[in-house]
């Protein structure tokens, strides 16, 4: 089995485990174009990356396949539209030289934090306005790069849409929706449970733990390559299905993707459509996206609610403007105000504590999570949505500021990163509300 | 290998065989919609379509299948642009009870000829306006649908726009440009011949035959299942350098699909990119495109140059009518004319002749083939790029019509659609020049 296991996870870290972080890779030697990953025709041998050895989720190879994912597996469109792109303005700012203090005490600009955290693309909007875009590596404007988690926040939104159009119960049970995990984990718990992930389930998120049944879930949606003997499920569903309870419902935060995934089934039940279909009626086609998203599907078609969906960086900064709008987007109400608004307010912060987060600044110490978004409750009112490796959509409601941002950080957990990176999108916020 | 092997080739036809066609299945009776396959959440498990079993390539399942290839195969996008579409005006004209003699000599409609060729979309252009648009089953305008060979013809006029470029040489030695398969059947034939299709290669393409090489290029390109026990090539540039040469090259015009593979292999090599790059930058972006359109990748990345590309039919028609006229669109001169009226002039009828098409109206007699694309030396001057089961950009010059088609015909030989889709375009071509 563990030839079959990326191997990225080496380099994983769980909660609380940063200080323990090894020493990481040279950012600038791991440039996948410098490096030659998949150039040529044929590619060099050794410069070929695939799904099924598990090349593609290796690291520094990961710096290639994220921006590539559609090449690897199966995906399903979500519609950009037939429409003229939405304007953004811009009004471009140097940062490069801005100047913060790190989270070992040292000097660094924002420059350095790109590099530092493995940055494959950046945008920063002020009040409105693109001040800083850049991409890096392997990444390119037109080019969808891998959301991971950042998906969750997607599906959380629509599912908070669905409640506020009076179609899905939040205190009803999942098992209302969707009968088939009545004998699951999710049979007893609600639906408002599942969106603020305080589900009793047993499930390890673990990535650098090879029997963590997060690895279990990506072989199930055909996320992870597995060997020619697996006989475990072939599909989320299936998969979903096997879970058992462990401990109560409702009482502790839990991060779990298999939440994510549940709901995206609740969701697709109520909506009646993929959730594809749906973001594209939603949301993609409304905000005068340049480009189609798309999602990674199992082996029955079902979309990666849980971390399968890839999109541009300018379409998630356009997103990340319209959640600091309150919704509105493109000249029109996209996300009713009611729901943006009941995200910002967050969830329960006791609920969140007991995860215990590590005290390191956007982290999650003093946060809650709600409809599958951070909210940190500081007094810039800073609500995020983020995936391993360094994917992250940041808006700071006080600064009107929103930051869009991928990237290939050798370590999966963002405690991998946030350290630097919350510390350098303060600084721009200072910077930039002066 | 029974078992691995796709199973809609049981109703294909080989040239020729056309009068033993079996009887086909009733066309409503197909309707993917109605039929419900790969509908719900999940799918009933009588109603899912996989690739891994065949079943994608089975029929009625293809009439799924060639609207959502990129939710069972790999793909790489053709970007479209970041730009406004360019606009196709509108001039509705009700073509359905345009009546013509069939191939059997009976009344039929335009409506019975769209459903009885089994069509997925159909758009008329008649000078430079939109008079006819229509989906049916499992297409719609935003789905990159599957053109099958009509990729050949995309390839052909890269490869024909890079030699009026002077990059590329018609006289030298494909191995000049690919050293890699000088001992194959390519190593001593020219570019000129393997893009008219000159080349003496042992290679079937007669999808009836289980043993035909078409099956082993599809295995080798990820494009058809293969059984655990596969040692084959496992890309399509390992396979092209298997091939044997048969017969003289330059004399007689013999349609396979390897040679299209092979040209998209030099077009890579001279261009130094991908060709769903070029693509992009030469023609996608410049038509003011509504949507990417996509190519299925092979194991290691590559393109399917012979018949994976995927794309929406709008977009399929705006370049009929880029080809219609000069290579001029969207204010802008985007295939050299030189290019173009050296395709519409036709390459060596006499070369073609020996291939004995039968005497089927559009299908083949008294053609010839230029750069991957048939013409027909009428007094029309049409001029076409098709793909198997009824893909088709059809140009008719002297009517400025243009129609571009797409379908799932259970026959995968267009001889199947042929005798009766042409005597409905050239009623269509009469009805209009009124």
């Amino acid at each position: 089995m563990k030839k079959v296991l990326p191997a990225l996870a080496i380099v994983s870290l769980a909660a609380g485990a940063y200080a323990q972080a090894p020493a990481l890779p040279n950012p600038a030697a791991t440039d996948p174009v410098a490096l030659g990953w998949m150039q040529g025709s044929p590619p060099a041998p050794d410069k070929i990356i695939r799904f099924e050895d598990g090349s593609f989720y290796r690291f520094p190879q990961l710096r290639w396949t994220f921006s590539h994912i559609r090449e690897l597996r199966p995906t399903i469109s979500v519609w950009h539209g037939n429409g003229t792109p939405s304007i953004m303005p811009q009004a471009a700012v140097d940062l490069d030289s801005l100047a913060f203090t790190d989270d070992k005490g040292a000097q660094a600009t924002w420059a350095d934090m790109l590099q530092r955290t493995y940055t494959d693309g950046v945008i920063v909007m002020h009040k409105g306005r693109v001040v800083y875009e850049k991409y890096f590596g392997a990444a390119a404007p037109q080019l969808q790069h891998s959301a991971f988690s950042v998906t969750k926040s997607f599906i959380g939104l629509m599912a908070a849409m669905l409640v506020e159009e009076g179609k899905l119960d939040p205190n009803a049970l999942v098992s209302k929706y969707v009968p088939e995990v009545k004998e699951s984990a999710y049979g007893d718990a609600t639906v408002r449970q599942l969106m603020d992930m305080t589900v009793g389930v047993r499930y390890s998120e673990n990535y650098a733990d090879q029997k963590a049944e997060v690895w279990d879930y990506a072989r199930a949606g055909g996320m992870a390559p597995v060997p020619a003997s697996y006989n475990g499920p072939k599909n989320f569903y299936d998969f979903l299905g096997t879970l058992k309870k462990e401990g109560q419902h409702g009482e502790a935060f839990a991060y779990k993707t298999s939440n994510a995934e549940m709901l995206a089934w609740v969701v697709r039940r109520v909506a009646g459509k993929p959730v594809s279909e749906l973001m594209s009626e939603k949301i993609w086609r409304r905000l005068g996206t340049e480009n189609d998203a798309y999602f990674q599907v199992d082996s029955i078609g079902v979309e990666s609610g849980g971390g399968g969906m890839s999109l541009t960086l300018r379409d998630m900064a356009r997103f990340g403007e319209m959640m600091r709008l309150g919704g509105k987007y493109n000249g029109q109400q996209i996300v009713p105000k009611a729901v943006v608004e009941d995200i910002r307010k967050g969830g329960d912060q006791a609920n969140f504590a007991k995860a215990a987060y590590p005290d390191v600044p956007g982290y999650g110490k003093g946060y809650s999570y709600r409809s599958m978004w951070w909210v940190s409750h500081n007094d810039h009112g800073v609500f995020d949505a983020r995936g391993i490796h360094g994917q992250r959509v940041y808006i700071d409601p006080a600064a009107e500021i929103v930051i869009a941002k991928f990237s290939s950080h050798p370590v999966a957990s963002n405690l991998g990163n946030i350290p630097l990176t919350d510390r350098a999108f303060a600084a721009v916020a200072a910077f930039l509300s002066k």
